[in-house]
């Protein structure tokens, strides 16, 4: 076997497009195996476990990528399996770029007004393993009027840095134009002033990439009247988090929207956007498309050319509006995994 | 006289704004006196003052609420004297409720599909003086490639309460049926903790009133794709700020939002929501509608009856396609303003 995936479904929905995503793998008859893992809410409120330190050290040992549903269970306050398993993922395996291509493949699909022939094509780069995502913060007087809490944003120039870089050669790697930076720099003084000099200093390496700057409040703004203007765009955790679901809004929704979470020294993780919508899960109604151009970015970065055969698949169901009840269709989660499998496979 | 105001035109396009308010308000011929301070980017460069706290007692003392243009100049890195001035008035004069009424005039001016009949009209209410915005936070080796950045997001259960109840009041005021809380739980786990229980202890006193929450990603989401879903938005300050942006993008821009930076007990800042813009300044080009809501938001809250009748002339302007070039029309700041005044000086 020449590659090994660690999948791992997690809640709700997670688990239904994920199988439907390997259904689609199985069908390609490609030379990986995968293995699957329970890392999810019933064992979480079973065992009391997200994932152990042994755990992530055999999913970075021994498989070269994984594959990941969702995470979210209504019998959980506040997600508190979720942060541990993912964001314990995102970190432990320092994972520090997640990459959200941003396009619209029906004009049917956006809530926004386009001109006619506009399209809608960028691509996020979010740093994915500093800002405020990091926990660390406190409670005085918890539970009392006199409570004060703070929650840290914090930013190095290691990670700065390093996201920065990448999002200038994901630019030339894929023809992009121009780099924007996304940050708050006349608010957040401190991490502000460290993002805008790194970029500087960084684009000036690269001066066939066009490159500005705008505040986050205008760009979410922007995102919405004007997102021609947008090409690459880098910006921190939570911005990035922010700014992407919006970027979801504007394209059909998070039932679109793909992630990879990227090291290019370990192991990726490949997961939808979405979330585990346990309102819908089990009904066979889930929109499985971000699932599979999620297992589409992932063959592609493993170096498998049916990545395309899929995207190009996903592409011509999205634009001739077969699609899930979400996008104003009717069709269910396992036909429309039926329609493209039968695609790919032709081909 | 009965009411005094205190002026602050600011840079840029607040300096032209401001001044055509002026005339709408001398139209008027009400019992209101005010007077000009040059609280902005000249002084700042020539003397390197902001706003001294003498400065800040007088007005304070001396007057009844404050008319507010825009800070910005290319000449100042980082706005840094937006950051002195501006957020210094917010924060010692305790302005803690940032309101930013969100209300499509037009159809024609959203760039969203909007079902026929289906309207945008909700409300944001920021948090106005705690979170990120203090400035606390720092560098450690700054300038090195150990640089580490910190900025904190600090609230207090005095003023998460106070902005939680300012939201329910408000909503019960304007005959509001629900309060959304926007913030990011499962993440920013001491802050979001904090706003979770607050909001929840505060809604159950205010039970004919709905309540939900919502994670900030979500609702920038919903915000472009299910608008209709919100009523009335309490928010912490950063996530204000980047919501209210996308409120001006989904109603026609920046040029028509306005806000009220309010403290009841004390004074309030009357500002639109725009900023200086340098590039148009000075042209006679900016729409000066924002500053007119301004001022109507302003009289409404010193009781005069005359503020309906300029939020009345706007939006019939707005409704008949009067507009600046930020809007598609052809008319100057100057001959808007001519226009609203002919309108509220007829009835
Ligand atoms: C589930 C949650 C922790 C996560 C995040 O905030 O990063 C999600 O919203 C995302 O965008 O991947
Ligand atoms: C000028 C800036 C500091 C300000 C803010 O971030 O609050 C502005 O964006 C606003 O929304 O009033």
């Amino acid at each position: 076997m020449k590659h090994r995936i660690a999948v791992i479904p997690g809640d709700g929905i997670g688990i239904e497009v994920v199988e439907q995503g390997l259904r689609l793998l199985d069908s390609l008859k490609l030379d990986i195996s995968y293995q699957k893992f329970n890392y999810d809410a019933n064992r979480w409120l079973e065992e009391g476990v997200g994932l152990t330190d042994s755990e992530l050290e055999n999913l970075k040992e021994n498989f070269d990528a994984i594959y990941f549903g969702a995470l979210g269970d209504p019998r959980i306050p506040d997600s508190n399996h979720a942060r541990q398993i993912l964001l314990k993922l995102r970190f432990d395996l320092d994972l520090f770029a997640n990459v959200r291509p941003i396009k619209l493949l029906n004009p049917d699909l956006t809530p926004i007004k386009l001109s006619s022939g506009q399209t809608i094509d960028c691509v996020i780069i979010r740093e994915n393993t500093e800002d405020l995502y990091r926990g660390i913060g406190g409670s005085f007087k918890e539970g009392t009027v006199d409570e004060i809490a703070t929650d840290q944003r914090i930013h190095s120039y290691k990670g700065v840095e390093r996201i920065i870089r990448y999002a200038f050669e994901f630019a030339i790697k894929h023809n992009r134009k121009k780099v924007t930076l996304v940050d708050k720099v006349n608010v957040l003084i401190y991490g502000g002033s460290l993002w805008n000099r790194v970029f500087e200093e960084v684009a000036e390496q690269y001066p066939d990439i066009e490159s500005d700057y705008m505040h986050i409040d205008v760009a979410a703004m922007r995102m919405v009247t004007d997102v021609h203007l947008f090409d690459v765009i880098v910006t921190s955790n939570m911005f990035g988090d922010i700014l992407s679901d919006i970027g979801a809004g504007i394209v059909g929704g998070l039932g679109l929207l793909s992630s990879a979470n990227i090291n290019t020294e370990t192991i990726g993780l490949y997961e939808p956007v979405h979330g585990s919508a346990p309102d819908i899960a089990g009904k066979n109604q889930a929109n499985p498309m971000a699932a599979f151009i999620t297992l589409s970015m992932m063959l592609a970065d493993l170096g498998y050319p049916h990545a395309q055969l899929i995207s190009a698949a996903v592409e011509e169901c999205i634009r001739d509006g077969l699609t899930t009840v979400d996008l104003g269709g009717d069709l269910t989660t396992h036909d429309i995994t039926d329609i493209i499998i039968d695609k790919v496979t032709k081909q």
